[in-house]
């Protein structure tokens, strides 16, 4: 007799290709697509979309879900995957197809918008795109509430099960309490760290290559997998054996050099899923944090440290020799790991970006529960900065037009990054008991951390969720105290505190 | 009353967007996608095309398509799209579902596989891939064979509606009765044509600058289109405000500066397709040949002219100084007319073109008729290349291998490429009686040519076939004695025949 799995297994497919179809027509639209091409291209991802919804949200499908767990004679893999689909379709079964498709056509177009807004300046032409996928976002979220349940509950559902606001409240609260201060320590500490020669005007053939070297140095596989530019630097994936990452090029020599080894973490991430994962519903990083927490631990844990650099340095001074030639490797780790107010978050430093997300948080909050309106958001996201960083943007696209994230009606994804950071920090600790690190990058062995990572995180994709991978790999729960602790003794140690 | 063709509407729209999905799939596959990622996207494209066929292929949409007829009530646009899908309806109706997706996949990968031969110079590793396409191909014109017909005959109803294998033969047969004696007199003439400074050491850049250049100026829009590098050039669109070509670049050239025009022409093309047309199933180029005929009317009618040069040549000269830099305007346009034998088809002069597609079509004869074994092609390619054309490759990477199509299982597309050249001389001769094409050509008034074809061609997508559009633009039926005489004119002049 047939499994009802089995034949629930077409639909799935059906589901993964329209999706796959989906992310390649996002990836080229944020690298290739040409200017003119929104409209119309919006309306085949408006299609595709509707069609993704009818695959996986249809009778059919719902009752062979319901048999599947009643007849239990799933694998592990199969199980999580009619997990992964309950999930979905407790997404979709609430959401009419009509709205769906409308959504995903107006994400399209408010993207492009979005970087045309970011590029001219210009917060007006943005803001009614803006206020129309937040309308979406809050409906949405509004058809899937329980009795009593907050939006924003619902919202951070999607990218981090398990972590309600009330708890990132709490994250947030210790993050106010031991961050700001070590940051106005440093602020005020008397040393001071040069890092003038990180600026030029650098080509970007110059860049790209030097960026290839690293990519591939750090882990990026180029026999399945690309690098483009794009406004934003984002990964994709259309599987696990084609990854994608984008970054961009600025007269900041470390700026593209570390958003190129944060999308290489995220990369990594997605190669090492499972072969007999990928291409299912479980075949992609457990959760947004959990991908945050690789990629920031390769740009910043590793990506900064001075025995990352201690193999490559000479290759690096020589592709910016007019800049580096005369910088020592230990006055470049300095400046690497400089902590200063900065406006944008990507280019921040480790110090001050759980500040950057801490303002978005709060903005988002806002937003959601209707206590500001659109309109309003380059003054408040302004008033916030002065507030937790102690500067003020003087232009929009330094300001709150910097991010793609909510023009993708992703509301809900920020606190990610700084979750990503504190569970990234859990690993490290645990990851120094088992094996020399500096030893190991000083040597040039990145792939012992890698295939660790890849045993103990990457090759269950979403088999197991954040907080059971965090459990299985360092024996603990989740504590932001080795968060605090890792800042606190670099930074202490950087700028000489006691 | 809700009419069957507004019923019919939303599975067409389906199909265009899973078309839509496949075509930037492909595009992504022979531009960017990874060495290693060709499988598992091979499984997406499966399925993808299978929902394709599912959309267009199924009772009710052929229960639609027959009310449609019978209700009677359709505007022009919309009876072309039923005529359209009825032809998608033969071919469909007559392919299992599965094969039809085993075949996508096939091509997917064979595309791929071609590539990589190619690249080593190994037919060995593309025959039992080439076997596997061309056994498919047989197979579906077998089921669709009508009784006593030609599986040649089935294929070719795909690239152009009325051209019978009796009536290519006939084509061909002029072609080796009126070009190959041409072509003996060109090669016996005493005079010589310098053409040298074509060859050199040119950087990628360079020539991408310059072929982005006449790419813009031959009426390439940059706000509606991409230009990328890929092993053989083409052009493919998602739509009319999303149209992109591709070119590679050698140590000629004039190779990639003229494979850029010809692209541009058949992008010119779908850029003019009537915005109430693009996304329809009627939203293409009329057919294949029609596609070719303007290709290489950009490209050798107006390209090749010493009155498209005249404006732009200054540029060109900058751009290969040392090699253009003491080379008069007369010079340039002799050398990149220069007729003689050659062993690759898109580098082949106007006079010598025919003859490789002469080649091709007897082979694709044989083949399918199964008197030639793939194994056998190599070999019985080099005959025909010392037979029509007097030289024989040394390499099978620069012959049998050289063109993509029979790697995708296009086979009958090629006459289409011959026929092109037909049409497109009539439309030229007609032209002259209307315009002063070279006077505005030495303007620098391209529009006003562009906009005429426009008019008569490229707006009407499929409302017409392609032998209508060349009775009312030209007041008459197809006729190959244009080509006959443009080529005859244009070679004896140059070679100062009698």
């Amino acid at each position: 007799m047939k499994r009802a799995f089995d034949e629930l297994k077409p639909y799935l497919d059906q589901a993964m290709a329209l999706n796959t179809a989906l992310v390649l027509f996002e990836w080229d639209n944020e690298t290739l697509a040409p200017e003119e091409a929104g409209g119309l291209t919006g309306r085949v991802i408006g299609l595709l979309s509707g069609q993704y919804f009818q695959a996986v949200n249809n009778e059919q499908v719902v009752a062979l879900a319901k048999q599947c767990e009643a007849e239990g004679n799933l694998t592990e893999a199969e199980a999580a995957q009619v997990k992964e689909l309950e999930k979905e379709l407790e997404k979709l079964s609430h959401i009419p197809r009509k709205e769906y498709e409308e959504f995903a056509r107006l994400t399209a177009e408010s993207t492009r918008v979005w970087a045309k807004a970011k590029e001219t300046n210009d917060f007006s032409c943005f803001a009614p795109v803006l206020k129309k996928v937040l309308e979406y976002q809050k409906k949405f979220a509004g058809y899937r509430a329980k009795a009593g349940e907050k939006l924003m509950d619902v919202m951070l559902k999607d990218y981090e099960p398990g972590f309600t606001t009330e708890l990132l409240d709490q994250f947030f609260d210790v993050i106010r309490r031991e961050i700001v201060p070590l940051f106005h320590e440093v602020r005020d500490s008397k040393v001071q760290i040069p890092d003038e020669f990180l600026t030029g005007d650098f080509s970007d053939e110059t860049q790209e290559k030097i960026g290839r070297f690293v990519a591939e140095y750090t882990g990026f596989d180029f026999r399945k997998g690309v690098m483009a530019v794009s406004a934003h630097p984002f990964t994709t994936n259309l599987h696990n054996k084609d990854v994608r990452i984008t970054t961009h090029y600025t007269n900041r020599l470390d700026s593209s050099l570390f958003s190129i080894i944060h999308e290489t973490g995220h990369a990594i991430y997605e190669f090492g899923i499972r072969d007999d994962l990928t291409q299912t519903m479980v075949g992609q990083g457990a959760s947004m944090a959990m991908h945050e927490s690789q990629s920031r631990f390769f740009e910043n844990i590793i990506g900064r440290s001075r025995s990352f650099w201690e193999p490559i340095y000479p290759k690096l001074q020589e592709a910016f020799s007019e800049n580096l030639g005369k910088v020592s490797l230990e006055e470049f780790v300095k400046a690497v790991n400089k902590a200063q107010a900065g406006l944008i978050r990507t280019e921040a430093d480790e110090l001050t970006y759980s500040l950057h997300i801490l303002v978005r948080y709060e903005l988002e909050k806002e937003l959601i529960e209707g206590n500001l309106q659109v309109e309003d958001l380059p003054g408040a996201w302004a008033d916030k900065y002065e507030e937790y960083l102690g500067i003020r943007p003087e232009t929009v696209a330094e300001g709150v037009l910097q991010d793609i994230h909510w023009s993708q009606g992703s509301f809900g994804y920020f606190p990610s990054y700084a979750l990503g950071n504190a569970f990234g920090a859990q690993l490290y600790y645990h990851m120094k008991k088992e094996m020399d690190i500096d030893g190991l990058l000083a040597a040039g062995k990145l792939s012992v951390i890698r295939d660790y990572l890849r045993e103990h995180v990457h090759q269950y994709g979403k088999l197991k969720d954040s907080r059971q991978i965090l459990k299985d790999a360092t024996g603990e729960d989740f504590d932001p105290g080795y968060y605090v602790k890792y800042l606190k003794e670099k930074y202490k140690a950087l700028y000489q505190l006691s």
